[in-house]
């Protein structure tokens, strides 16, 4: 009864799933025993077999993790790696905007004013790291990275919609509870009039219903008349004074508005689910480490101008952006872990069908904001997590860490959909801030006053990435995926985990593999 | 529609709910709007009004959280406190062990052996702290006590019921995400069956299976086939092989464990729901931040003897432990935060109605045991937070700090259901890390090879507590709640959040004011 099914399909697992043969009713008296526990892997990289170098040379396009994580492993095991980066630093969109920090795009500059604080920090790439993504979290433990519990789901933090509850915001714990109470309740009564008696006997319909009222928080009746997990009015605690349940939410307004549609279940997706984590001051500490161990290998400011099959190797032309000088390097081997965007565009001599099928490939032009601001939103009780909303926005999130402290830093948008990514990519900074300030205030009245020294990011207007990540579908094509003469292909696009650090890791494990088998033979 | 309900029916929330008049249905047209946000109140006891104290002389029973934070607050405004102490420290029941701590019980005395390190303690008490409790987080922001996220929800922990699945642990993505799955196709064939047509118009009903089908990841026919929210079978990920998806669980087998009895559910309660917060270092963070502030005033190893009202204040006749001497202490207003199960065998002068009230209130003898160990569950992908058993243990907690470092302290037990706690103890420390050892094995093949220096504490055997918390029901009687002469009771069973700090602090505040209030006269 198991079904394959893409790792890769993360953020938009819940739009996207395929119709599948079979369904829950089969399987239902089927199974008799479990025996098939999930034996997650340790994390680590201590897989990796790779037949020694002997100094075999490898050029590696691209400064990010995957190229890092390339060139580290391939040193370690005797191949002569360099590691060829556009932009003055390493760790491609792993990327921390803190104090000083300079944000180039290709039609403007910010700089980030935050205050000079290691706690101030905005992660303009990714952000989290799953419990079970072990090869990323391997190399945190190897290099040390101290790590803490990012929040996903608090569930103080609230959902928005314009068009629901007249545009108020409505708390994460009430939306949950008060639409699940509803569920219950509504189930229950189909129950009590007999509809699963074709399914299930009499006893199992009576556990069925004790179930649904625990899950729902029902009455005896099997009612849902509030619940204390939708949290209190008013007041929060009193000594003696028993707190108020609230009135449940209109269910009619919860489906008419889209927060089902996949936010609500967001956190429950296999790559959002409890336990995440962020690394101590900053994303970019994972590059921090792998460039303390590869920065002799790194050329920065160098940007590609040509790569080429020979018949021994593979020659790329590159040119110093800060002298303008160029140069043809030569390797064995060629690792790219340039964007598909930006290769593509790249003159190079490969079959046509490589340069065809790359032109189809497609990326998310996910853009973010942040902003520095007294920690309001804990005065409100909200410590960590993110707010939805409908708006361009798409998220707020709140920092994770820093607990109580007079400033934080607060992600004021986090934006993935098309329409919502190029509209935001198409204003300049300044009306970036300003239009997140102004959609901020439908959340947190008053919100546009208190926050300050604010920063964009759009990937897609990123020279040297021109987008965040490869979009779910359509998956990378498969001629692309094995050996382009002496070249090979990696970073997080060329995996089942766009958009995710892991998938870089895993991908440029995986040309390293056969890299090493052709050495090998 | 809102009804009342007390706040302190933590634990036992999802089986002690009363049956309530009304139901959903009779909301489901009747809510226009909103207007109804909680407003969390910021965190903080700055709301605490006293009348200036002039010297008026305070005796506080009690050196736990509640006696000093009232003797915190009450000498900041000029009151005269003291407080007297049996045990050797301050804190109560917020009392964390680490290397040296001795735990004395009233038949045993146990050494915890965990290796000096900040990082290895066990929270033998309160282990965590809810977003809303807004006191017990204000004096952790007055005092500058370093707060890191709690997982109470990871999912990558298991839930195991020896008489299901046989006997094998089940990872709680697996049971929640195949759980929701099943209910949702169930939920959907009613529908389908025209189960809801005198409830709900057709379009309605359209948008109720579209939220099934995001809610329980179903396929396009309503169909639960199993879901990548419940984890991957073997490969975590691979870089271009699809994840096989899992066959579901056996929902006849989940209906018939007791998975469903609030266990499922605990972490949507209204205190135990995300964001969830410990101190780092250990939760007796808190009590070094009050005693740090009130040492001055507090008599350690003093027992009290004798409590009496007189004409004009409040005698308490004391022994201290060391010396064996005697002293009678005078006061104008005696706070006595002593546990009820202690207090009623000490001598006073109240009225019959007062004592015979006393033996009427009932505790939790909640016990808790732990163990040093290498990170062995971080190697199988748990993080943090919390796993399930239907043995005596109940639960296992991973710890929430220190990831990937080489040692950390693993809750291997923490016991409240009453023949559990008796059974645990009345077994010797030997005993009961014997017992924790072996049951341990059935959720971590191997456990009780790789665990040591393990620890113990039954609450129920500590002469100055005799108990954990109040039970939440009965509720404390309402003679209790106002002056008894002179005396006032406080501590977490005088609040509506029995067993947690927040109600220690709230019950402090209520009585001051009491105190205050009597002052102004």
């Amino acid at each position: 009864m198991s079904k394959s099914k893409p790792t890769g399909v993360t953020r938009r697992e819940f739009l996207k799933r395929i119709a599948a043969a079979g369904g829950y009713a089969a399987t239902y008296q089927a199974m008799a025993g479990l025996g098939l526990l999930t034996t997650q892997s340790g994390c680590g990289t201590e897989t990796l077999a790779l037949t020694e170098g002997n100094g075999t040379q490898v050029i590696i396009l691209g400064a990010g993790v995957a190229g890092m994580s390339a060139a580290y492993e391939m040193s370690k095991r005797g191949y002569s790696c360099k590691i060829i980066e556009a932009r003055n630093r390493a760790g491609g969109r792993n990327e921390t905007a803190r104090h000083g920090t300079t944000l180039q795009e290709i039609d403007s500059v910010q700089t980030c004013n935050f205050d000079n604080d290691p706690g101030l920090y905005a992660n303009l790439g990714p952000a989290r790291l799953p419990h079970h993504h072990r090869n990323v979290l391997g190399y945190c433990k190897e290099f040390n990275i101290a790590l803490e519990i990012f929040s996903n789901d608090n569930r103080a933090a609230f959902f928005h919609d314009s068009k629901a509850f007249g545009g108020q915001p409505v708390q994460t714990k009430r939306l949950l509870a008060d639409s699940r109470g509803a569920i219950a309740e509504l189930f229950a009564k189909t129950i009590k009039k007999n509809a699963l008696d074709e399914d299930m006997n009499a006893e199992d319909q009576e556990k069925l219903l004790a179930y649904l009222k625990n899950f729902g928080d029902l009455n005896a009746q099997h009612q849902y008349t509030g619940s204390s997990r939708a949290g209190f009015k008013d007041t929060v605690h009193a000594t003696m004074t028993p707190g108020v349940i609230q009135a449940p939410l209109d269910f009619k307004q919860i489906l008419t508005s889209e927060f089902w549609d996949y936010k609500m279940h967001f956190a429950e997706g296999t790559d959002q689910a409890a336990t995440m984590f962020q690394p101590v001051g900053g994303m970019d500490k994972i590059v921090d480490g792998f460039y303390a161990r590869v920065s002799g290998l790194v050329e920065l400011e160098t940007e590609v101008l040509e790569i080429r099959n020979t018949m021994s190797g593979v020659e790329v032309d590159c040119k110093n952006l800060n002298t303008g000088d160029t140069k043809t390097l030569e390797a064995k081997f060629c690792i790219c872990t340039i964007p598909i965007t930006v290769l593509r565009n790249i003159p190079n001599n490969f079959d046509t069908a490589i340069n065809v099928a790359m032109t189809g490939v497609t990326y998310e032009k996910s853009g973010k904001a942040a902003f520095q601001s007294t920690r309001f939103w804990e005065e409100q009780g909200v410590y960590g997590g993110i707010s939805w909303t409908d708006q361009d926005i798409t998220q707020m999130w709140y920092p994770a860490s820093g607990f109580h402290q007079a400033q934080g830093i607060i992600v004021g948008a986090y934006i993935w959909d098309e329409a919502q990514c190029v509209r935001f990519a198409n204003q300049t900074p300044t009306e970036r801030i300003e239009s997140c300030k102004l959609q901020g205030e439908a959340i947190h009245a008053g919100y546009s006053r208190m926050v300050k020294n604010g920063i964009t990011r759009s990937w897609h207007k990123m020279k040297y990435q021109q987008g965040a990540w490869r979009t779910d579908l359509p998956e990378i094509p498969e001629i692309l995926q094995g050996a382009i003469g002496q070249v090979y292909l990696a970073g997080e696009h060329m995996s089942m985990l766009p958009g995710w650090q892991e998938g870089s890791i895993i991908s440029a494990q995986k040309v390293m593999e056969e890299i090493s088998h052709r050495v090998e033979l």
